[in-house]
């Protein structure tokens, strides 16, 4: 029985870049669906639980795209509610790229540093989806997270926003100048920049004043850097005594992270890929890749 | 050469049901294109016929869904008109599925009761696109068919369109509360319930009373019932020595046939799968499941 | 690692014709986009590129079609511009059919003729795209090409356009009645009529009056054909000395071209196949299958 993939997405084109994904995770049909609602969404959970016998439900997925992440939350949920007994398939959301890029950039620094707990990141321009992520996965490592906006107002409402969602805690501040990036940053062992492409956060000539950082990414392809001084192919380069990860070394592991997830949709019926488990798997890829890459197999 | 499926709906989103079951009835490659009006047919067909040798066609198909059953029919006929001499390919139009839903139903009763020929049927709520098509396939099956409607002009205009369209004779009655309810179903011997989610169209109270009913069936799947006491999983279940069959029991046998009626596509080059072929394939259908049941081969 | 082919298309409906001719070209997923403008291309690029590693990108190609031949070759263009470096795949442009149509139509008379150096071609109603590219393709044979148009101003504004497009020498000449129709074949070669369907653009009481003509192909399938006399089977035909070719035999041809267009882009990375590749490549798929034909096989 074909392995189907039905992709959801509130844009009106399917992302080309997760519709390959998904081809290349070992799916053997993606059915895109671009301008979908949350009004939809009972109608394609039927679609998907109404087709196959229950038994055989394992080989239907649904990937949750598009470029709204609070609604790909919405729809996903929505979906799970309208499950029900053995009707059920697996579900993921992934809206833009958001967490599996989220969980990426995790990933990397934990497997840099080892061990999280305790230590304290600062998340700067975090008020987007992939900051807010970002800040959920360090805080569920034991990080205490400080997440930063031009806007003292702007960084309290997400920090808000993912106390009630995530039931995460994550200090807000504001850094709308270097003094104020300097005080964010001073006794932080972690900086990440997930701010948008071609805006520079954090300049080298205060990071380079900081004695505990230890690692710092930047999860923006474009220059310039958010982070003055990483370079997209960075993949835990030392400068200075500090490790530096660009876009190019983070989204390499993405990318085998979400095929990974896909792949996992179709080993347990209704898996329920949310942000954690969408990152325990990217944690398990790295460590295969890293496996594969020390008995000398370079071809991933 | 792969085995091509092109779905054509009117709606924006191809119905994701459909392209499942398509998948699953092994066509290598589904092809939707939604928003399609009468007047793409023609650029429709000839992609269908130039594309391949004549003799190679067999391997092209066209499945006409969407929510406009009456469209549907019309685009098929104007497919078959486009065909010429060698160059046609197999064409199906299943609108909603209500072609092989109606099968489906009609199939179920004709199991139950063997010999349908003389008996009287009521298709209650019966001017929607499958009341329309149970009312024709039982007529094929030489019962006296009464279609009911809230309104009796609207019942006459619905048996006034299936004499037109299908030539085939039905009765119309308006039944607009229990007494009349009670005097279209006194005497018959099949009652089906073809209206709309969630509204009872006859009560227990009024079924039991007809010692000459001995089927009632349910498209409905969402409760409550068209037929006050029928469960959607009801397959033959006995009630008052009536036998009950409910829209999963239905359903589950107008998915095996519409999987048939997609396989068959592929085995007779230019197969013009109407109604009633639709309908003798769904029969097969279910011989060959009994029969596999009765082996003992639980896995369809 | 399945072949993906990313087919643009500035049209909301996605040419069915396209779609089924790459499946038959052993690719193993079509990704199908419509209403593409050239905004998207930059971002659809980047869906090839960043999926795959650059050594398994031949894997991933491009096809763009749509109405809008300008617009597709300036796709074609920009796409070209956003690869860098090993991240790029093939790409080829066929709007409408256009490019292969006329590759095709050039390829027969060549196949005919043999060498048509220093020959003589009159392109009618040449304004159109195919009459545009049949002319660049003939000029690159070294024929003299004259291009026909009911106005003159037309006729000069499109070989302006092709020497800047193509830098290909061609002659424009007014055709509005028969006696400029006679003034421009006499002493031509080979005449080409490219114009709309149904608009008879030859009569054959002129072509018969010119013992110079070898050969009149006609791309048109619908009748009135172009070129009085021609039938849309004419594969060769000889009427009166001279050879006719038809839509139907060159559209053979043409199909068969397109699949190997689109094979060939999975043997080399980033291969480019513009008119001219195109036109390469419908040769000797010509040549391929005269050998079959010569060996008796005539399953093609």
């Amino acid at each position: 029985m074909k392995k189907i993939l039905v992709y959801l997405s509130n844009e009106p084109k399917p992302s080309l870049f997760d519709l390959i994904v998904a081809y290349d995770s070992d799916v053997d049909v993606v059915l895109p669906y671009g301008d979908i609602s949350k009004d939809d969404i009972t109608d394609m959970v039927y679609g998907c639980i109404f087709t196959r016998r229950p038994k055989k439900l394992i080989n239907t997925a649904i990937l949750i795209g598009g470029n709204d992440s609070d609604l790909a939350d919405k729809m996903m949920k929505k979906a799970k509610k309208t499950f029900f007994g053995d009707f059920k398939v697996s579900i993921m959301a992934d809206p833009n790229g958001n967490s599996t890029t989220s969980a990426a950039t995790v990933v990397k620094i934990k497997d840099k540093l080892e061990d999280l707990k305790g230590m304290k990141a600062v998340v700067l321009a975090g008020t987007g989806p992939v900051g807010e992520r970002v800040s959920v996965l360090l805080h569920r490592e034991r990080v205490n997270v400080t997440l930063t906006s031009r806007k003292q107002e702007k960084a309290e409402k997400v920090c808000g926003k993912i106390k009630e969602k995530y039931d995460r805690n994550v200090s807000p501040k504001q850094v709308s100048n270097d003094a104020e990036c300097l005080e964010a940053v001073k006794g932080a062992d972690i900086v990440v920049a997930t701010g948008k492409a071609g805006i520079q956060l954090i300049s080298k000539e205060v990071w380079s004043q900081c004695p505990s950082i230890k690692v710092l990414a930047d999860v923006n392809a474009y220059p310039p850097a958010g982070v003055e001084g990483v370079e997209a192919a960075d993949d835990g380069r030392e400068v200075d005594g500090k490790y530096l990860f660009g876009a190019v070394a983070i989204g390499d592991i993405k990318t085998k992270g979400m095929r990974d997830v896909i792949r996992k949709m179709y080993e347990e019926k209704g898996a329920y890929m949310d942000l954690e488990k969408i990152y325990d798997i990217t944690w398990e890829s790295l460590a295969v890749k890293k496996e594969r890459y020390e008995k000398g197999d370079k071809i991933m």
